[in-house]
């Protein structure tokens, strides 16, 4: 008994190598933290501890900017950890415990299409992170940081191997510093939190209708006069360009013109496109409107050709975007002295004119060796080819430039302003799996920007509004395709959404501190549970419903609620689990938060009745309840399996058609789950019957009628 | 019936005059939200609502920084109401619903003595606010906005009528921005605060054994050698002290010497008083280190000479500090040619030593029209009467100063980084009810300064160790010696708690933010109700405990609790209060705060063991339920008016003495009146006999045996 056959022995070896297979499975579901997922990743067992004489060594080059990343990356490790960890670089290479080789430091001032390729081998000796240039170790180093787990025998990196680079080289987020000015530290976080998630461009939209946001010394009047005082200096615009290198992050320029230019106009009235002694004040509204620069008017083009030589030599990056969009040329039309250039030389209409227009600013560009870049409407086909496209149109637009050999970016889909889920833009691809464009147009669309327009977010929320959802957009630009699984990117995205925090973002923390100063010293806790479970109206109704001006407070109710309420999609998902697996008899959990709702709408209505900040919530506060008695009467039929009448059904989604109403920019964020609730229950209990995806189907056409909803 | 008689009337007068009054004391409690409390206040009845044309109005002198403080503060009032409200100023002084009157600016760059004083009257029609000058103004605004309050009828000021000036002219907070460097944004948003509680000294201390702070344009390799970078330069100190005058706030430099030097010796060796060739690096340690300037070095006051003129033309406040504390003088007891020149000067102590160091200082800040403040130890009868000597020993040094002619400010009981709760700094007065000190001599006490020395802090904590416990000390400059109630000054504290994060305070949002980051992305609230129950080590154990350095993170359990444990403080309340009041039938609350906690520590065990940043609080948190279950064996012998045996109660108090014990440098907060509970337990059911304040003497005698606890 003693004696171990070779029979039991490769038995038992099958066992334990069948053992390491699963393990390894269970590893790469547990440990998938990374966002953006990477090209290539092979788990592995092992792990390699973190404890307090964690080193690091660097072989190959080293420059201060990769010094001073493997600096930040160390103190964050130390905040994660708790532990002291050494300053000075190891200077055994082997004994390290992270070795970084780089060969090349790459661009100092990074450029489009810098290599950021990576690879990553962690064992239980050694992680070993080696890069072609400084910014693929920046993004190596940000993949190791993401590896950090942690479990009651301490922290480790798992073993893995990685091996990665972008999908798209432009990965852009753009920034309105204009309708709402962004402070120095805003932009600092903002950019760190980029890095984070692997995303390479600040867009830095400096010049609205609401603002003139950069310091020019040839023209002052135009910042001193178009910004009530808030502007970046140029000493400040250096900064943060150097910031943004040092975190291998291009800064490109927006000048919005010859539209979304009034700023402008109001020490420059002569070159505005209307009456003659027209004068202009910043705009306060949000919206489109008509103060527009005069393409006809050589003094216009005298003073942009300064303009752009002066930030040509302060922007290093080699892309300049003019903007260029939602000109609709009222004052053009309206303005004979243009009507007669128009005529003069033979344009016929206002896109030609503004075509025109870009000619001209195409020149001063190219005369300072800037490449121009500018929304769908600069677009027409006989632009030099390097002229980029941004595409606020679409995917379609974005390939029929490609088609006409055109680069372009795109951002429709990527508006992260609107408060759409970060599912929906997790679903749009640059280049979508069933694209027309060959292999050679499709290098053609270098990437795509999420969009941050500023009408309705101040310093203290605008974190909010960017993160976490543009880090399921970064992964959208840096990961493979495939790469696409919505359940797993919310898992993950909740990770990475405490892990920001170490950056100094607010977008978690100034939520708790709106709602304190809402409830006016009152307990918060109901407010917290409200607040998970309603989100701010999506796309452009906000301005319809509060009628306010860029000189708001934004610290309302609205302003504490986040895209993707977190409870609010858990229960979503849980009804829409139950249908497609017939799981009614097992509504406790979907009960269980409807009681928990109602507990808390119990409280929050007289806190809300103390507390004038939030007197134009009280109805919705009301209403909340009758939409959770309605679901909670659905989820009774279901159940007991019984049928409710069609009456019934119908009363009752007519009822939620009411009171589910957004008010004060709010709406409920479970009401698709609760309307689903609705119309399964009058569909008990043959719904059973069904195929899974029918079930689904049926329901989803009851609860939601012509035409299907967005998410 | 219809006919009223004339006496009939008179009662119905009667009752309406008493129900006026009565409304009147209703008021007075209910909104006396004010800290510091001002020096005269008489309630009234009527509001002054807000609305969104809500206008201010100003009469006599408006320069700069008033107009600039009144547009902070409505907007601050915006950001409370959510209200959009005008920004220009009204025309019609009358129509105003906020009207302010000065006649002087005061001085721009204020100074000690400065006229501080308002008066603000508010009707139903208007709140008037007068001043003599700009000064004064800050302070009647802050005031003002401490008076909003709201109700479901909407946002409204209070009538009131209140005349105010501060008890005492220097009432100030001292930030170490040397031990752990503190960037910009830290002091912008603390110097707000300060403003908002009627602080008026920022005491700034610069230089340390652990860093040299500020630029020298004279000697920039003491701040480059001796501050690892980190430094502010002179245009930030302008930046800073401009900050702090634009909100009626001095800004004093301190320079430590001759000890606390070492970051001055980086750079110059040969100033110190180590052996020749001595070198030295910047010191990582908290604690009293050796390295001292050498007094008997020419080379030591050549260099000083020129400093203190470069930093007298930086820094405009008449007062400079230089420290002056805790020179132990081992270096000089062990330098040969120090003992010398003190045999030959007849110098007979290295008191005297430091004496004439002091004396050779002295001059330097008088030719460039200084005034010298330093610590206690700095005090010898023949220095000029101007100096102000800086308490630390205590109220007693304070008196023996001001009796012999000099000036001073306390700070011992101020001591805020050493976590002691609000209510022990509260009771210390610089001037206590019993003082020796004639009319003339008190005058000579100018006042305080609670004290943020910076060992334990990071730019992510410092906000959540300075409030809100320094508003309490601030009440404690400003207001009368009577206002000194301990449950209504925890209430306003309350209150003013998240008034003070529209300024941009980290002091409660970044608990959070620390905890979610412990938890390892696991659920907080377990951990949420921990926090709430233990607070940092007091006094100077945290080193003994932690072992950590200058350059460890500051991001563990501990850091994230506060001083003023907020349920551990309201249940030693409730402790107390059922022994004075003898109602230990009625002992639900206390029982379901402990079951709180207990369900708590069922939670929150399997999150620390998956968290290995929680790993050195896990025995801890292992306790945490002997502790709760101790106290609930107490609580039934209470309930049911039952005699615990005195064995019982012995064995349970040195229990609670071990497992009670500080770890990781937290202690348990409710532990004092866990204590109480099980010494009332054996004193059953007699304690009824005895009278309320017997009762409390009685447990508390048994509960903590000699010596006396601090709280």
């Amino acid at each position: 008994m003693q004696k171990i056959t070779i029979k039991t022995f490769f038995i038992a070896a099958l066992v334990f190598i069948n053992f390491c297979v699963v393990s390894a499975q269970n590893l790469e579901m547990e440990r998938r933290n990374l966002m953006p997922v990477p090209a290539n990743v092979a788990w592995k067992t092992g792990r390699l501890p973190v404890a307090k004489n964690f080193s690091v060594a660097v072989k190959g080059q080293t420059d201060e900017r990769l010094k001073n990343y493997i600096f930040r990356v160390i103190r964050r490790l130390e905040g994660r950890t708790v532990l002291e960890l050494p300053r000075a670089m190891a200077s055994d290479a082997n004994a390290a415990q992270l070795l970084i080789e780089t060969n090349s430091t790459g661009n100092a001032i990074p450029k489009l299409g810098d290599d950021e390729s990576y690879n990553l081998e962690i064992s239980e000796a050694q992680a070993k992170l080696t890069a072609p240039t400084t910014v693929g170790a920046m993004r190596g180093l940000e993949t190791f940081l993401q590896l950090l787990e942690s479990d009651k025998d301490g922290f480790y990196f798992p073993a893995v191997s990685i091996n990665d680079k972008p999908r798209f080289a432009w990965r852009g987020l753009m920034i309105d510093s204009a309708r709402h000015f962004q402070p120095m530290e805003v932009l600092r976080r903002n950019l760190d939190a980029m890095a984070a998630v692997k995303l390479n461009v600040l867009h830095w939209h400096l010049t609205e209708d609401q603002g003139f946001r950069v310091e020019t010394k040839k023209f002052p009047e135009l910042h001193l006069q178009g910004s009530d005082g808030d502007f970046y200096t140029q000493e400040q615009i250096r900064e943060i360009i150097k910031y943004a290198a040092d975190r291998g992050i291009r800064v490109m320029p927006e000048f919005d013109m010859p539209g979304h230019a009034t700023a402008w106009l109001v020490s420059h009235p002569e070159i505005g496109s209307g009456k003659p002694g027209e004068t202009y004040t910043i705009e306060r509204r949000p919206g489109i409107f008509d103060p527009t620069l005069d393409p006809t008017n050589e003094k216009t083009y005298k003073l942009l050709k300064e303009f752009f030589k002066e930030m040509a030599a302060l922007f290093p990056d080699a892309y300049m975007h003019i903007g260029g969009d939602e000109n609709e040329g009222k004052q053009w039309d309206a303005n004979p002295k243009i009507q007669a250039f128009k005529r003069e030389k033979g344009i016929k209409d206002n896109h030609q004119l503004q075509t025109y227009f870009n000619k001209r600013i195409l020149k001063f560009l190219q005369d300072n060796d800037k490449i121009m870049m500018g929304w769908d409407e600069i677009f027409q086909p006989d632009l030099p080819k390097d002229v980029v496209i941004h595409s606020w149109r679409g995917q379609k637009a974005l390939a029929d430039a490609a088609k006409q050999g055109f680069q372009g970016v795109l951002s429709n889909g990527y508006y992260i302003d609107l408060m759409y889920p970060a599912r929906d833009h997790y679903a749009v691809d640059p280049i979508p799996a069933d694209t027309s464009l060959t292999a050679d147009e499709q290098k053609r669309v270098l990437g795509g920007e999420a969009t941050m327009w500023s009408e309705w977010v101040s310093p203290d929320t605008i974190d909010s509004r960017i993160w976490t959802r543009a880090a399921a957009i970064a992964e959208r630009f840096w990961s493979p395709r495939e790469i696409n699984q919505i359940d797993d990117m919310y898992r993950r995205l909740a990770v990475i959404d405490v892990r920001l925090e170490e950056l100094g973002l607010t977008h978690r923390k100034n939520q708790a501190m709106l709602l304190r100063r809402l409830a006016n010293n009152q307990d918060v806790s109901a407010l917290q549970t409200f607040v998970s479970v309603i989100e701010p109206i999506k796309g452009y109704s906000r301005y319809g419903q509060l009628k306010q001006t860029m000189l708001s407070p934004l610290t309302g109710l609205v302003d504490a609620a986040q895209a993707d309420a977190p409870d609010a999609r858990i229960f979503n998902r849980e009804v829409e689990q139950m249908i497609v697996n017939n799981t009614f008899n097992d509504a406790a959990p979907v009960r269980r938060m409807l009681q928990t709702w109602n507990n808390a709408q119990a409280k929050l209505a007289p806190t809300a009745e103390n507390s004038a900040a939030l007197s134009n919530v009280k109805p919705l506060i009301q209403n909340w309840r009758g939409v959770n008695e309605i679901a909670l009467e659905a989820v009774g039929y279901l159940e007991k399996n019984d049928a409710a009448t069609t009456d019934w059904r119908d009363a009752r989604l007519k009822t939620l058609a009411e009171i589910g109403k957004p008010q004060a920019a709010i709406e409920f964020a479970a009401l698709p789950g609760i309307k689903m609730l609705v119309a399964a229950a009058s569909e008990m209990p043959n719904l059973k019957n069904l195929a899974p995806n029918e079930r689904l189907e049926l329901v989803r056409n009851i609860a939601f009628p012509k035409p299907a909803p967005k998410k």
